[in-house]
Parts: C-alpha cells; sequence; structure tokens
C-alpha cells in the first residue's frame, strides 16, 4: 500500500501529531544557511544563538515564565526524568515522591528507578472517572516529600487534573510541584504561574513540531540536579549542541497552537458527538471523565472484544487510532490508566482511543462512525463470549 | 550583517557541520508525510518504524555492529551521560573510572557528577603531544575499575589515541571500555568490533546531519542503568518518542560521510599546508600530535595574544575558525585540554583551532594564511608584552 498517498482520517494525534506546514517552513532556513553553533563565538554561531534566545523568549512568553525558566530538552520524556531525577538527586534529606497511578511511563518508570535508589514512591489513586483522589494525596504528602509530581492530563482518557490545587496542598508540605503537561500544552490555555507549578514538561510532536524535542519550566530558585551534564549549553544545566532547527519549530508549533485554541469548540462538539454516537453501541463505556477532558480526547471500551483487532480493522478502512498510549503498544499488558479508574480487564481490552485535533473534520467523525459500529458487530459475531 | 548572503570560510567543522543538502533531502519526507509515531500499529506508525529499522540497519552495518546494538539519543553529550553515568549505576560493586584529562566536559562533567555519588575517578595525563600517558593508564586500572572512559580523537587537538590498545588493558581488569568518538566517526574509519570498545558515542551534528540527534554503541551483553526511562522505545532502554527524521538524516550523512573518506588525503595535505605556513609566524608552535591527528585539525598557539581577540578579527574577515571547543567557548579559563599537554597559561590563550573538512578548498586554506599573518601581526604591535 502506499501510504503517501491513500486518505487516512488520522485520529490519533495524541500519539503524534502531523508536523505543521508553517513548522516546516521556520525550521527550513535553519538546515540550509542557519546551521551554526549557538556556542560559537563567530557569526554563525551567533546568528544561531540568535534565533535560540528569540524562540525561548516566544515560548516562554506563553507559558508564562520567564527566558531563563525554559530549558530545552529532546522530548517529554526527557523532561519528566529531569525533573523528577533532579528533584530527588537534589534533595536534602526529604525522600518521599507522590505520584498518582495514571502517569505515563516516562513517570511510572522514573519513579520505579529511584525506588530501587532508597526513594519511597506513593502512587495515588483516581476516582472512576480518573481524576486523582485528593483525599489520598493529602493523606500521602508529609514533610518528608521532596516532591508531588501529577500529570496535567492524561495521555490515555484525557481526565484533566486539578493541578493548581494540587500543587498548594505539595507547596504547604514545602514539597516541589511537578506536572506532566504534554497532552495538556496546545490543547488547552496553559500558564505556569497560574497553575502554581514548580517545574512543567511539555513536547513538540504532540502539538505540531517534530519528535525530538521537549521543554522543561523550572521555576527560578529552584534546584535540581542535571539529568545530561556538558558543555555550558542551557545555562549549564542541559548538556548538548542545541537542536535549532527543532527549537525554532516549537516555538512556531506553540504559536500556531495558541491561535487555534478558539477552534476547541468545535473539536468538543465532535469529541462529544463521537462519545454520544459510540455509546449507542451496546456494551460500550466511555472511559475518562465526561467534562474535565482534552477537548479531542475519545476513549471508550467495547466488552467481548480485543482492542488491537478493531485497531488494525480501522487501520484497514483508514482510520488510524489507538488502544491506549503508543508507547505502550508492544505490551499485551492491559492499561494501567483504564485498571486504576476500576475499570474491569476484560473491559480494558477493549478500550479503543480516538483523538482528535483542528485537522479533523466531521467528515472524519462520520467515517468513524460508520466503520466502528460494523466492525465492532462483526468482531462480536466471531467472539465466543459474545451474549448475542 | 546579512550572514545568508555573505561568503564566509567556515573552518569550525568540529563545532558543528553545515546540513548536507541531500541530508534534507532525506529528512524531508519525514517531515512532509512520514511522520508517525513508531509505536503506534496503523500504518503511519509502521511505516516511520520501518525507516527507524532500515536506518538503524545502515548505520550498524557502517559501525560493524548489530542493529539491536545501536541506540539513538538527542546527541553525543546524552550518549556520553549514559555510557558512563549507566555503567556507573549498574555496577557491581566495582567504583573505580578511569578517563583521561582532556576529555570533552560530557565526559569530564558527568565524571564529576558521579565522584559526588561516591564513585573514585582517576584523570590520567597525556604527553605533549596529547597522547595517553599509557604506563599511567595501565597503574590506574584495577580490579575495583568499573569503566575506563577514553576518547577516541580530540575535540581541539585533534589527537587520536590508541583505542584498541586501552581497550585491551581495561578488559585485563575486567571493567569495561567506553569511547567518545564523536570527533571520530565520519572523519576516520571507526569499526566498534576492531576497536573491542564496549560502547561508543557520536553525534548527527559532526558529520552533517542536524544538532539533536546522536547514538550509543552499546556491545550486547554488557549491562547500563538507562539514563531516559519512559515507554519501550530503543528496546526498553531510552524513552522518548523516536527522532525520525534526523535518524533518517544520520544514516544519509554516514554513508556519504564513509563515501567521502578517500578525500582524506586532499584535507591531511590542505591541513599540513596550513600548520606548516603557520608555524612560520614566530613564536607559534603546534598543539596535538603531528600525525596521530585527525584529517582537517589545525590546532596552533600564538604568543603574546588572547584567542578570542584573534577570532574575532578572523570573523570580521569572513573566517570561521574557534579558540578550542565551542562547548567551552563562554569561559574565559584556558584550555583543560592544552594545560594538560603542558602547555604554559599564557601560550593556551593564544590558542586557535581550524577544522577543515571536505567542503574546504584550497582557496580557504589561502585565505586563511593571508588573513592570520596579518592579525597576528597587528595584534602584537598592540601587545604590551610582546618582544618586538
Amino acid at each position: 500500500m502506499n501510504i503517501e498517498s491513500k486518505k487516512i482520517v488520522y485520529a490519533d494525534n495524541a500519539a503524534t501529531t502531523p508536523v505543521l506546514p508553517e513548522v516546516v517552513s521556520a525550521m527550513t532556513p535553519c538546515f540550509e544557511t542557519l546551521w551554526g553553533n549557538p556556542s560559537s563565538l563567530h557569526d554563525m554561531g551567533q546568528k544561531a544563538k540568535e534565533l535560540l534566545d528569540d524562540a525561548r523568549a516566544r515560548i516562554a512568553g506563553i507559558l508564562g515564565c520567564e527566558s531563563r525558566e525554559l530549558y530545552f530538552t529532546s522530548c517529554g520524556t526527557e523532561s519528566d526524568n529531569w525533573a523528577i531525577k533532579g528533584a530527588a538527586l537534589a534533595s536534602k534529606g526529604r525522600k518521599r515522591i507522590v505520584t498518582s497511578k495514571i502517569e505515563h511511563p516516562a513517570v511510572l518508570n522514573t519513579c520505579r528507578t529511584l525506588e530501587k535508589q532508597g526513594f519511597e514512591v506513593i502512587y495515588v489513586g483516581v476516582n472512576s472517572n480518573g481524576i486523582v483522589n485528593m483525599d489520598e494525596l493529602k493523606a500521602a504528602v508529609n514533610n518528608d516529600t521532596l516532591l508531588v509530581a501529577v500529570m496535567m492530563a492524561n495521555n490515555e482518557i484525557g481526565t484533566i487534573q486539578p493541578i493548581k490545587e494540587i500543587a498548594e496542598i505539595a507547596h504547604a508540605n514545602g514539597a516541589l510541584m511537578f506536572t506532566d503537561a504534554v497532552q495538556a500544552v496546545g490543547s488547552i490555555p496553559v500558564n505556569v504561574k497560574e497553575l502554581g507549578v514548580d517545574m512543567l514538561s511539555f513536547s513538540g510532536h504532540k502539538i505540531g513540531a517534530p519528535k525530538g524535542v521537549g521543554a522543561l519550566y523550572v521555576k527560578k530558585g529552584v534546584r535540581l540536579a542535571n539529568l545530561i551534564d556538558g558543555g555550558g549549553q542551557e545555562n549549564g544545566h542541559r548538556g548538548g549542541t542545541e537542536n535549532i532547527p527543532y527549537i525554532v519549530g516549537l516555538a512556531k508549533a506553540l504559536e500556531i497552537s495558541m491561535e487555534r485554541l478558539p477552534d476547541n469548540e468545535r473539536i468538543i462538539r465532535m469529541r462529544d458527538r463521537l462519545i454520544n454516537e459510540l455509546l449507542k453501541i451496546p456494551y460500550t463505556n466511555l472511559n475518562g471523565d465526561p467534562t474535565e477532558r482534552l477537548p479531542g480526547n475519545v476513549n471508550v471500551s467495547f466488552e467481548f472484544i480485543e482492542g488491537e483487532s478493531l485497531l488494525l480493522w480501522l487501520n484497514y478502512n483508514g482510520i488510524a487510532a489507538s488502544t491506549g498510549s503508543a508507547c505502550s503498544s508492544k505490551s499485551l499488558d492491559p492499561s494501567h490508566v483504564l485498571l486504576a479508574t476500576g475499570l474491569p480487564i476484560e473491559k480494558a481490552h477493549g478500550s479503543l482511543r480516538f483523538s482528535l485535533s483542528h485537522s479533523n473534520t466531521d467528515e472524519d467523525v462520520d467515517l468513524i462512525l460508520k466503520v466502528v459500529p460494523e466492525v465492532v458487530g462483526n468482531l462480536r459475531k466471531m467472539s465466543p463470549i459474545f451474549p448475542g
């Protein structure tokens, strides 16, 4: 099959987004003529440094922080690792980290690594809609807690957490507050000062920039150990020659995302139509919260079928979706997020995520709503356990 | 000044290289149509995965390793951090790391971080040409040594180290051998099996790919702790969605570098003409080894002047060069590499590096040889300490 010519309804924007043409245009000069090393003193280097400084200032302006509070990294995962490991290694005495059961593997696996190094990690549960249990969180955060790490919006079920309130609990106990905002930045308004967080991570490839660039906001005064030691880049806190093209692309993508925020109304209408229609299929339930939810996220479970089979049949019909997170696609284990909401394993196995964006249309939703009931029906006919 | 239209003699290829047009062409489809997440099960994802697998196989073939022994990272610095911290954290009991005094800051600063965590680091000296002192190295590597880390070629003075012999010493003592080959790969033949190393790092932006991609070879069976935990990417050893465009660009750049290796004869002729003519300037000495040297590296010290002033005057005359490493350009400290060779501080301050590549011509060398003696002469006239 020639993927380049086939029309595809791409409804997997939470896994990755197309690179925006405006981003490609913004990056092209950085490949062709402005490829200097920003640490070089000659003009080629200084011109690259100007691009770097300009991109940093534009992004900082959007997030509501100062340029010097923004550090570029290679991806959201690196940012997550740096925030958590950096806080743990810089901690003077405190040994506890409080996080949630539904974090991204970049956070959960980082916490597991730290557990092996003698840190204590408390994994707070969520309610059936995927909202962090605040009583459990309050009980977990104590004066031995160095960091509270709760994601702003979940990658699988789109649930948006009360980050500001969680940050207040962290700070009342002298702990730092970190939020993985990889799914939030670009999709909903994010202002680090309003959220009151000490650290916030995000990624380029969820908002129309390429895969391979991310950033970490670190509030001034917060002490983090480096994850990547090296030369003097990023004010001495992240070694490695800066990826100017992608950083320039990240700034452009974020600006475009902000211009497109008003389109969220339309995306939410598409989302809710999809949810409402899919729920008409028998033995189907919605995962996540109906309203505290990312504009483009649809996550439903169809009993008696396997999500992977459904996914492959959708793919055959020109629809790109996901069973959960792309990062876990190689694993046959049921989603840790869905299990944390209390969904039984057999239902978790039949889950499907659509993630819509600005580029999706009502016609895309039409096609999904034409194909999914047919495929679900066919798969259930083949299922030995479907009650009929 | 309009940098895009001005003709510049770029002789700073050790800091970073132009992105090759063939690399841009190879990357473009990855931005425009093949932007899927390689972890996604649908066609968009699987096509990206094919690109990833193909690039990995091509690079592995050139380096003489298996695909599964090659891990993509965001830069040489990340690879260096991972190799060293990963080996240290996976070490069962052994506490010593042996390295050299002239390593890149990505290695030296990583070692300093590990010293704070209870590891012992021995920094072995070099001779006046910058070759690692083998007797000192042999004495330092003992049965408590977990890792020997010596760079293949120095970034400032271009000295090529006897890595195979050093690896044998490491292995005779049950230690792992890592080499930072960022300056070597693409410039001289590098085969991991012939070198006998356990880990080898390299970077894209020194060989015609963009800044923001690197790789680490890890011999099968070698146990490293992850630096970046996350999803299942890179066989579970490096989280973060893979940067497909740059990885595809890295493979293309490495292939082109290999095709151009025969051009080293011409580059060496330019290098040696530059060295021989510059040494005719009074009070000038060559840094590094005359023959065990990267094809494009020229590093000379001019007494009685400051390298930075020289650099800025060269820049004014359209010549891009460096005083040492770009990574250290913000520091006014003299080069740790030059000091390790025994060069007095006052001479180290007057050092200048030209790094030539395939893209340089005899006319570039002509211009450098016209401008440098003039500028050195003028600066010395202004120097209160120049004996005249």
